[in-house]
């Protein structure tokens, strides 16, 4: 079994921690370990490191070795450009079927939040046991936790009790991001899933998938697994991206496909896609503050407070998300903080590089 | 002329740009200049430098020295330990008396704010004729802008044309921070101002009512005279300050003397005495916010931003208070910055005396 982690994000959201350099999964927002390192750890029990293929920027690479000492670099794997999520896959089930033609591959973002190891790593081998058995696409579920609707949700189908684990479901159907009244229409009907964008299959089979959803990304495919391990990769790979059209391995794949399957996970998730989220995830003292570095709160609650190197003090505010890095501070209203993108635009076109 | 500058806060509501080793008017924090400066500079058309004392405390003393090198360092008089307004005011007069028997003397505080700088001299001007002309205590009062219950309120009495100046006036009677219901039927009744603390009469005529109402210290006062220029007076004052009480030259003296007059002033004054009067007196963008830094709003106003050094980002919030320094960042809700004081005070609860 290989893994493969998409390790693609800018991570503007995460502004003024995140920065073009410095995408979210390298950062340690969250604890003393960047989230990278937690998403290897994570799988290590599953996974040895050799088998454990990363999919980056060029530019992020050399901190991502860095981080990631026992990864080998050849387990490096350079996208010139980002193309959202199935040339990603793509690229990368080419490697894998290289080293092993009929390899299981669990396909990870490199910047979620899993609160319950354990169950995690219970749920991807169930997963992986149903992909070894066929050529299923799985697809890892979460069970929601509110009418969110910044998700993808899964319609689960019949159960298949005897592909991996009980839990196993077919898939009826997959509706991408859906109005508020959809997706709470979905949580009272039940029997729906959160689309986690981890996936299982074996290289094989999703090459396979995208031969007929998307021939396109295919023959680019093609030629990539030609000049693989020449010296001529470099120039093709970027050549093949050059030309694909940005699309994700849900649009593009994944809500065509018939023989899809869902196990639907339930193990503390988050995609840790706003300082909200993070305050979501957070322990918090009485006052409901979520405080990383020196204190002082003077009737003053609900916030994040982020300033790992210097002293902050609240006085009767509530609400807020502080984050305060060597030079840039962040104040954001809690609910608000999609809205940082929109200071990472700003500061763009006022042409203040610097704080990118 | 001399002018007496006293010098002697601490300014824990400006936290935490002031510290004990530096308060409020040793800080730039209204414009390129420090308060102290911008004081002495207010004055200088009035009084040459070598007749501007200032009084402050011992460790504030060589900082003072720094930042107004004109003024001759014997002019800079310690007090061992604060005692309030008399004791200092009693001792300056000591020293104006000393050299100059029959002098007049301005008493102005250190750290407020004056909009119109001639509008201010002349009415000092004014009182310092008034004072000249006999042995009335004159005080500077300020046309109230609303019924604050922060000031003392001079009822003015009889017009005193003949008095330096068309304005000045008897003083009725002199009401300590009055509750909100007094202080509006003040204003409604009309002929009231606050009062700004800043005063004007000669040396001799302050210490004759020292005498009169408040006899101990002007028992310790006539001992540091003695001693005055002798290598015993630093003894002598630091045992005379340590055995006095601290006592307002307003409660002590002002609500009882006879023969005072008030010169009522206009000229845009603030006595700075929070985060909250320095977004009041400051300028302000078309969204209310008054900054000082690099910054970017989104969707943010009414706020004051004090971060020289660092790019701060607001989105989606209104009415706070923003002050970052080198080890230190406040975040608090506008209306509230005099709880900055709490604060201070559970940092020193708490032994953090790298932030006091």
């Amino acid at each position: 079994m290989f893994a493969v982690i998409m390790a693609g994000g800018k991570g503007a959201r995460f502004w003024p921690r995140s920065r073009e350099k410095m995408p979210k999964h390298l950062l340690d927002i969250l604890d003393e370990r960047t989230i990278i390192r937690e998403t290897v750890d994570r799988i290590r029990p599953l996974v040895p490191p050799e088998r454990i293929l990363i999919v980056t920027g060029r530019n992020h690479a050399a901190e991502l070795i860095r981080q990631l000492p026992e990864i080998p670099a050849e387990n490096i794997i350079i996208e010139p450009v980002g193309r959202n999520t199935a040339p990603c896959i793509g690229l990368a089930a080419l490697h894998v079927r290289k080293r092993v033609p009929d390899a299981v591959m669990l396909v990870l973002p490199s910047d979620h939040r899993i609160g319950d190891q354990n169950a995690f790593r219970r749920v991807l081998a169930a997963a992986a046991q149903a992909a070894s058995e066929g050529n299923s696409l799985v697809t890892i579920g979460i069970r929601p936790t509110g009418p969110e609707t910044g998700y993808g949700y899964i319609e689960q189908g019949d159960p298949m009790p005897n592909c991996g684990d009980a839990r196993t479901c077919g898939v009826r159907s997959i509706h991408e991001k859906p109005p508020l009244e959809q997706a709470k229409a979905f949580l009272k009907r039940g029997g729906f899933s959160w689309n986690s964008g981890m996936f299982v299959w074996k290289a094989s089979a999703i090459l396979k998938a995208i031969k007929q959803f998307l021939p396109e990304l295919h023959e680019g495919l093609m030629q990539i697994r030609e000049a693989l391990g020449t010296d001529r990769e470099e120039e093709v790979v970027g050549k093949v991206y050059s030309a694909q059209k940005a699309v994700s391995i849900d649009c593009g794949v994944m809500e065509k496909a018939e023989d899809v399957l869902v196990v639907p996970g339930d193990f503390c998730w988050s995609d840790l896609g706003s300082w909200d989220a993070l305050w979501e995830v957070s322990g918090k003292d009485k006052n409901g503050n979520a405080v990383r570095g020196p204190f002082i709160g003077i009737d003053a609650g609900d916030s994040l407070v982020h300033s790992p190197g210097k002293l902050v003090a609240l006085v009767g505010v509530r609400d807020l998300i502080v984050v305060e890095t060597d030079d840039a501070l962040l104040i954001c209203r809690r609910g608000r903080s999609q809205d940082v993108r929109k200071v990472v635009e700003n500061l763009g076109e006022k042409g203040l590089k610097e704080y990118l």
